[in-house]
């Protein structure tokens, strides 16, 4: 076994502390990653106060970028010394139409999550990347563009595959409207691939003092979501809403922005959603939802991001100050993502 | 004014009935039809049963076909003697960007329906098309296209044009997989209008003992929409879904049926409806409506079913056995819809 130093809960813990943790030895598809940047994601932090005292080992963390330690004997894209990216699904059944399809996130038989999932091989529980080192299938593994700072594209891994896909599959480009509500994690990096692929974008938030960061982002305007006026002066108006709030929240007033035939898109599981069927009818307005990504969509992802120089807005904190990470990222300090440095670790 | 007789109920009267009723004089882009054949549809059901005693006078009727009796001084696209179509809006306002587009029915200071509604010039209340003729503006006043049966194309106005929509919009064509949930007025009409236009079709219903009609119809399949083993079977793969139960139900078992990027399309206003995020996110499904129809979509369905020689399977009754139809349409005893042979009305 592959022994390393993991920012984790234990048994009665109530805080994150390192931890050594094993990783298992290498199977010949297998590629052993030293983590050198891991993004704080609400999905951790969810993760952590979900947990129940006594619980198992918990190990968060599912975006990162790292560098290649060593190679299964048939592995043929990695090589040691590559810069790479790991984002939140390490495994998937491989069979089943969706992953036929590159939609490994959409697997019907679950895909093994990089936490909190079980090991299709060997029935072990996958521990997180707040760590030193991970063993992951290689296909799993993406290689970083060269160009992309490594501790900003870490985020694009979980955050940015997420807004990639919906952006993608509506077509969004030049003479697109789109829509972001919300600018954390997900919506920063919204803001950012929708201006890149060159739609007008719009920042709904019920903040107005996110104005300058919205444009700062590529938005050419921030409506507050709370001022009836500005949202009726701008009702049928959005190809594309992208809508990254992820606790319960009325969906009404977000479909009256979308245009004739345009989508809502919610990236939050909220669970049960209730809409008005005339906010649907009147324009033919489509929910949807959309959350992680295929493999494919994820290397065309990053592959944009290098182009067009985008990644994530960070703020990078050492792997021992995670506690502070996490106590801010629950208020909202933060533009847009933290990101561990987790080299104290390996 | 222009006296007729219509089917209505009005003070305390608890059975629709023939009363005297005034049309208005024509003004010059007016057109006066005599109704020949009317539909009755769930929508004039409801419209009885949800009258309060001693509320206004009340004509149902809204999917109608006739003769041209006289036309306004600026009338140019009808003529005397001309075989029409009316449906179940008679106006908009003709200026917002829905009546620009050619959505009447989204008109945002809401059409006006063929009855309940309000004139838009001298504001009194319309009267619907179970009676011996109407008058209504031109450009709502559809030609017949020559070819088919009056009788069996009034339902076209109605539950033909909603159904088309949704198909239309979604690009259903030869390749499409179209599930159609119900076999009512509209989805009959659905069911043959999706196999005249290439798809495949499959019939969700009830009932098992529907699968011969659906086959008739043009379905390939029934699936019973109660045995989730037959379900589970046609998971994830329809393009289209067109729902035309209009009581409230689950959607949950219908968007699992749902292609990935496919679209389920309920046309019921069923008010608040509630989905799992969870069935629209995995296959990136989408949930939306549609209702009632623009003039322009009206007119091309109607060319579509002249060249395809589509039309309502109707059981026609005279005027005289109006009841008779709506205590059978109460209890689903129709293939496919009631048609009023109005002619003693006139």
């Amino acid at each position: 076994m592959r022994p390393t130093t993991a920012l984790a809960v234990d048994g009665t813990d109530t805080v994150v502390a390192p931890r050594p943790i094993t990783r298992r030895e290498l199977r010949p598809d297998d590629v052993a990653v030293r983590v050198d940047w891991c993004g704080v994601c609400h999905t951790d932090l969810h993760a952590l106060r979900g947990r129940e005292a006594g619980g198992p080992l918990l190990v968060p963390g599912h975006e990162a970028t790292g560098t290649v330690l060593a190679v299964g004997a048939a592995v043929t894209e990695h090589a040691v010394g590559d810069v790479v990216a790991v984002g939140n699904i390490v495994d998937s059944c491989g069979e089943c139409p969706s992953c036929l399809a590159g939609q490994q996130n959409w697997c019907t038989e679950f895909p093994t999550l990089t936490y909190g999932g079980v090991d299709r091989v060997d029935g072990t529980p996958t521990l997180g990347l707040w760590a030193g080192e991970v063993v992951i299938r290689e296909s799993f593994v993406h290689p970083l563009p060269a160009g992309l700072d490594p501790a900003a594209a870490a985020p694009l891994l979980c955050a940015g595959a997420t807004v990639w896909e919906p952006l993608r599959s509506a077509g969004v480009g030049p003479g697109s409207r789109v829509a972001v509500v919300g600018l954390g994690g997900l919506g920063h990096l919204a803001v950012k691939f929708a201006a890149a692929l060159g739609a007008e974008v719009t920042v709904l938030s019920r903040s107005a003092d996110k104005a300058d960061d919205a444009r700062a982002l590529g938005a050419t305007a921030l409506v507050v979501s709370t001022d009836e006026a500005a949202m009726a002066a701008v009702a049928d108006t959005f190809d594309l809403v992208v809508d990254t709030v992820a606790v319960p929240h009325d969906l009404g007033p977000l479909l009256r922005t979308v245009a004739v035939d345009g989508v809502l898109c919610s990236l939050g599981d909220l669970g049960p959603v209730t809409v008005q069927i005339m906010d649907l009818l009147v324009g033919r307005k489509k929910l949807t939802s959309s959350g992680s990504a295929g493999l494919p969509s994820t290397r065309e992802m990053l592959a944009f991001c290098a182009e067009h120089g985008v990644t994530a807005d960070v703020e990078v904190l050492p792997a021992a100050r995670v506690q502070e990470a996490l106590d801010r990222l629950a208020v909202g300090d933060v533009r847009h993502r933290f990101v561990l440095d987790t080299s104290a670790l390996s």
